[in-house]
């Protein structure tokens, strides 16, 4: 019985996961949910599940869980990082899904790495962020790491049972989002209604935006890289806008090896949950037959420029990541409360990047200092270019 | 240092497998190399790879070849199925690449297998005619049967690493052969040098036609079923005129498994002789955002009609797919020599199977005399239809 901590729980992700608990009652349980601000459903997911703890962004939305809770549960109510770091190194729970949305899920996934709980990760944030040092107390700790983004999960099934060392490139594939054949004209008048709605993949905001403009392609590259011990010049990004194909990995004789699927976040969910067991799912079958055709193109860095500029972030490396990161979640917030066009959001990261003198990262509050800088810097930028 | 004999040296198979090996001078050696009448290419062979001993389906090729070879080689010359089941059994060899054309490589494929010889399988047919008593000895012996095939390959390939028990079907791919788009009424006309043109793979004539029947897809079938310990209703048949995709496995929770590549059959062969190594091969890495579309379709059984008697062939059991693959075999020989039309080749195999009266396989020697009962017997269909 695998008990599961889920920071994130009333996200795409973090509802997903729930999905697969339930659907297997004898093999997982949750013990403990972390959510944001949508107490509404985390109080559905308290009764639901009964965890021994729970937890929320801010004191006053625990106290409210609290007072609705009232005779009705024994789960105890946390609240803010301090909340989410003591559930993700709760006792009860040996398995942590990392689920919260941007860079505020990094602490408690350290944490809960620190603990020594097992984690399956969906903060690419995190890994951005402190790639090395994550993965470093990873293995101090003997952990893993179990990826669940369709696509890491793909080039992590892609590497089951073949060789390492005979790994030549990894492809990873991008649906290139909604605006892949706007002209830049065009892309100029997008709109946050029109860059919420993903053709493929039902998901949260941020990472909806991120998908519009790229960026997520660019901070997939980076996670798989600290996830996977690469090269950046071992990654190849492909447009691939059906989404069947999640990512490939090209070994030396020609030989390539991909997962495929229906676009759907339970399949990599349960494939982390359950390593390295493929368990029933309930999902309807891959039919290619009636998809009839994959298509494939090179990405497009020139309209797509945060995807250029994650890539220039990892070379110039040290803390660089961790300002785009930062700066990238400014952007998207002005982008979404209308202070800023869509075609500003890089303008806004790279205006932060060319800012920063990059600094050699020794641990986690450094980390929190290059982002606080990034977004105090990026808030700036944001007001400069929304007035 | 693996010890190579290859049965069908101067085919398709056998000449990139000496590629592979002369690519490869510290890992892979040459010691015996079997051909049919190519006598031209085989002596090349023979003087650049000094194998211990060769073979020639004809004692007059044999003969032959020892006057051309006297002085130059000491290389020992067989001929006839004795001498293929001598080279295959040869105490020099570790490993025998099966790759005769038809029916002819069964009995030096026993033969292999019980000298104790690691298998590197490219003759469907040997499975197709003796799957259950191939693999039963395989097993009693302890040695392994890699396939060549691209698609067993990739099924091959895409098990590695996955757990067995979570496999829900194999998805094998087909071209769909040159004439996937042509009316019935069409395909009446195709001549032997039509169907001899594939539009993927460079291949021999037999497997060359067998592709433009989809006879070869329903082959490839039946010798998955036994290499792989499948339900023949685990094995889907998909249409994928790329040839890109060379097969999938869609596991239990909706996760499908696939190896990719560009066609060319160095990569199935250095991976059956490097597994589970994936060596250098210098091929050119596959580039999808050149090749822009993968496309996919069902299979028309009605106007394949060889692909519908393959697998009644498998469903009938027992001798019936011996008695399919010998009338093929003869159907094709009597295509291609013009004495039938390309829609006359489901007709007689369809007739030779009508006649037969399956019965349980004890056995090589009853696999010999079912072989010999379908040629008969197609013979005289083919005499019928083509006068």
């Amino acid at each position: 019985m695998k008990k599961i901590t889920i920071l994130g729980s009333t996200g795409s992700i973090g509802t997903n996961a729930l999905k697969v608990i339930e659907a297997n009652p004898g093999e997982y349980k949750a013990v403990a949910l972390g959510a944001g601000n949508n107490i509404d459903l985390l109080l559905e997911q308290i009764r639901r599940f009964q965890p021994v703890a729970a937890a929320v962004s801010r004191k006053d939305l625990a106290n409210t869980l609290k007072d609705r809770l009232k005779g009705h549960s024994k789960t105890e109510i946390l609240f803010g990082v301090k909340g989410f770091s003591e559930l993700a190194a709760l006792d009860e729970s040996d398995t942590v899904i990392s689920a919260m949305s941007g860079a505020s899920g990094l602490v408690p996934t350290y944490e809960a790495i620190k603990a020594g709980k097992g984690i399956a990760l969906a903060n690419k944030e995190a890994m951005v962020m402190a790639g090395p040092i994550i993965m470093g107390l990873a293995k101090k700790m003997n952990i893993s790491i179990l990826p669940i983004d369709s696509e890491h999960s793909a080039i992590f099934q892609s590497l089951q049972g073949h060789r390492r060392e005979d790994l030549k490139r990894v492809i990873l594939t991008a649906s290139g989002g909604p605006f892949r054949n706007l002209s830049l004209e065009e892309m100029k008048g997008v709109t946050p209604a029109l860059a919420l709605k993903h053709p493929n993949w039902n998901m949260g905001k941020k990472i909806s935006i991120d998908s519009a403009t790229l960026m997520n392609k660019g901070l997939e590259a980076i996670e798989a890289k600290w996830l996977f011990d690469l090269a950046m010049d071992q990654i190849d990004i492909l447009v691939h806008p059906e989404s069947i194909i999640h990512s490939m990995i090209e070994y030396m004789d020609g030989s390539v090896i991909a997962q495929l699927g229906v676009p759907d976040m339970i399949t990599p969910i349960s494939y982390a949950l359950s390593y390295h067991r493929h368990r029933k799912t309930g999902l309807p079958s891959l039919r290619l037959e009636e998809i009839k055709r994959l298509t494939f193109d090179k990405p497009d860095k020139e309209r797509f420029r945060c995807l250029t500029l994650a890539l220039k972030a990892i070379e110039a490396g040290g803390s660089m990541p961790v300002v785009l990161n930062g700066a990238n979640e400014i952007a998207v917030e002005s982008f979404l409360n209308g202070r800023i066009g869509f075609l500003q959001m890089p303008t806004l990261i790279e205006r932060t990047m060319d800012a920063h003198d990059p600094f050699q990262l020794d641990g986690i509050e450094a980390i929190i200092e290059a982002d606080a800088w990034a977004r105090r810097t990026a808030e700036r930028e944001s007001m400069r270019l929304g007035s």
